[in-house]
């Protein structure tokens, strides 16, 4: 018998990286995760042991922080698009290319009124990353958010379903939604793109929709987020979004005489729900 | 032989509940993590396995429930003392209560320029919590906060240390100080306290003198942060502060002909400092 | 504008299962945690809030309760198969269910030399998976292993690899291998396969071969490893393996006048390689 | 006001070691995360920002690898007593020293039937920890376990307790006790003691225990299992067990028509009965 190698990758998970940059009057910090992964005619070095043309892993690393130093981060997008574009060059045997990038929130501590220059606290409201690809022929970018979560307590209801002889959820139109929204969205062309003004559109299209919408289901908010940030940024041309259901059950409090009007809730967190889905232009 | 019970306690970790309160134009949310912890003469449940005098664990996270039904939740410290007394009341037996509760923090989406009815996102800044216990004479309140992600990128050194044969760290006049503030302080009182302000002085007195402080040393800051607490609210009678080390290592790119200029850091998850101080009044 | 929904899926996730089997002179444990995942034609659930084709997760939950009862588990690949042969009986819409199975190993405890009718303690060694995926049109298998931690502190080298400007990394012939091996396989044909005994020869065979490689990398061992699997059990068509590197860095001591000749390291959690190919027959 | 320094420490937390041993025909492998920690009249470091007293945290790290490289490391409590007096010889302003040490298993790989010489996959059964304290008049000795997960499907009942307005718990004669075991116990004399045989006495000790046990609660069998230790290793003075309860809820199947006679169970995480007791010898 002989074994094939199929689709293989190899790379540098998890490199942390903390930049301060020195302006006269402040300090502004970015702080990201980076990983880069390789795809390529790997055969020797899977077969053979011959590393001749394997990039090692921590040559990958040493080049994320040499390239932080070097150039300007910018928008973590393009930071990966500079990663990609000096592996391609660098390396004549890689095929594939994909850098995944994280930016870990920090904010201005607010000291006396006034901002702080050079003191910062972790931030809220979810983690921006981005994922660049490049192979010979160019770059696709993909941009995202993870651990963002929102609850709605009103405007969700969850009935006519289909039932079985396993049925016993009862139909409700008032219930928590709540969810930890992980999204990942495509630009139509990596070029010109203002990728802070898009995210910022895109996250905030969500969120809208999310407060506004009148929930017949996950699937159903789920889509119409999707919806809302093709329709508010051009430039998208796919969004996929995950969203566990972080159920909400109402409290049974009827064996001490008391009322459970909607108001009591124990939160689970297993099992839970999980909903995916991808929304595109048609 | 004859084994001797000792110091010993039983209780329920990890309720979670969410209150919904239905306001007319808005809704609010509280969303708590409960804890409750007996100690008393439990000799026969130990050693007779007669539980006669042993309320169970599940009676314990009902009347959590039933209470936040049955009574407004108001600050943490309160829902706390409602909870002992009720206990206190309820069980015979019982000697000593402890009640422990984080609060998560939600804030309202803003949609459109404005706060949400009733649509939400999870808040940052820190975790609030607090530790209620009593006996049959009284009260005591603690309150403090966890996870408090903060950072410094100037007026932070570490020199003049004690140096032997194992020595490699080099001394520095600028380096990054982070940290994740665990505090826990104790009110003189537990009577008249306006929790909410308390805290908000507490939090903000601590996160002020961070940003500002000259730091020699980790142990410094901490000082001077309890320091800045019991000047800043009167009825904190002591403050404990747990304050790992967060290292963030500069990269060395010399290697590459670059000069790191306090510029390229690499945070690091392990090992890590850990300072911890009780500051009192003297 | 008009968005289009693509590719998607919803379903339950982290059913919590454990059964005892209460036999006449012992108990047997299985405990499991279940995923069910469908896909279909779900476009009115989406786009207008239309559930009357969505059989709810809820149900899903129940239904692995209730068929846990029913039936005989038997091996995790035949309980996947029980549950996707009931919901593709039970719901006329769905188009594709996938059911994610694991099971945590319990051992008996062994008290005064025997094996005890009824206490068990958690076992080591891997969790075991299984994913069946059915259509109206059949089912298909696959298996696997996570969690497993190996580690080998000889016959293990790197060098020869591609090296630039940014290379810092020294070739060894004598490094620590350390690695957390997750596996994923397909089985030919779903009737008649002894899968207990299958999954216990490609395990063995993957220990084997990690064993006794003469490893010039991890690519190399990783692909001797999925050879080894495909040798030895015939009803396995691919192999897919992700191996993350879990390096073992050597102390640098020299300062103190001590050599370190590969003896003390330090195991670093980030970054890490990651190293992930599939193997097929050829 | 003045402010003043109360207990206090400071020291390195999750110093990772693995320490490889070349015999003639095999390696030996020992895997630890060891922890450092500091007491003192470190009034100058917190108040004036004086480091001159202050051992660095690096060095603390430093001195846990050098050391592991000059001595033999023997049993995790001898470990822990080296570093102890290597650090009350070196610094002459520390007070009191406490190092933690975990031990992280490794099981030799077993292939073609034999025990492999230099590969290893992580072992179970808990993981072994001890703490080492020591003052300038001596050094006291505390070993333990963590992390071991058990389960009894029989002989554990829960009946006759206390029941007020909010009690909704059923008694029952037969129900799953599960739980994750976390010991610490102490040892009367630091001197001539079988660190090895007496971990492994009382561990059996717990465990028979544990299995034989006619429980009529966690506290019952708590008690029961320090009691057996204390019995079985008369070097052990005192052990403190800290108990989760991790309840196995059975599962309502009857509105399917379905019994259900103690089979199906959903393991839940939270919320969870949490049982500490210490146990002395009277």
């Amino acid at each position: 018998m002989t074994a094939k190698l199929g689709r293989n990758s190899y790379g540098k998970s998890n490199v942390r990286l903390v930049k301060i940059k020195r302006l006269g009057d402040r300090h502004d910090i970015r702080d990201l995760t980076v990983g880069v992964f390789f795809d390529g005619d790997y055969d020797a070095v899977h077969r053979a042991g011959d590393n001749s043309h394997c990039l090692p892993t921590d040559t990958m690393k040493n080049s994320v922080y040499a390239l932080a130093k070097m150039k300007e981060i910018g928008e973590i997008e393009e930071f990966g698009a500079t990663l990609v574009r000096h592996f391609m060059v660098d390396d004549p045997y890689v095929a594939r290319i994909r850098v995944e990038i994280e930016e870990h929130p920090w904010e201005r501590l607010v000291a006396g009124g006034w901002p702080h220059p050079h003191a910062f606290s972790r931030g809220g409201g979810g983690t921006r990353v981005a994922t660049v690809t490049g192979t010979r022929d160019g770059l696709g970018v993909d941009a995202g958010i993870d651990d963002l979560l929102v609850l709605k307590s009103a405007d969700s209801a969850f009935s006519g379903y289909l039932t079985d002889q396993f049925t016993t959820l009862r139909p409700t139109n008032d219930r928590i939604l709540a969810t930890v929204i992980s999204a990942r969205w495509t630009y139509a062309d990596a070029i010109d793109i203002d990728y802070a003004l898009a995210y910022s559109l895109a996250r905030q299209a969500m969120l809208d929709r999310f407060g506004e919408h009148e929930s017949q289901s996950v699937q159903h908010t789920l889509f119409a987020m999707g919806e809302a940030m093709l329709e508010r940024v051009p430039e998208i041309t796919s969004v996929r979004l995950t969203l566990p259901n972080k159920h909400h059950l109402l409290v049974d409090l009827s064996s001490f005489g008391l009322e459970n009007d909607n108001e009591i809730f124990v939160p689970t967190a297993e099992p839970f729900g999980l909903i995916e889905a991808l929304i595109t232009r048609s």
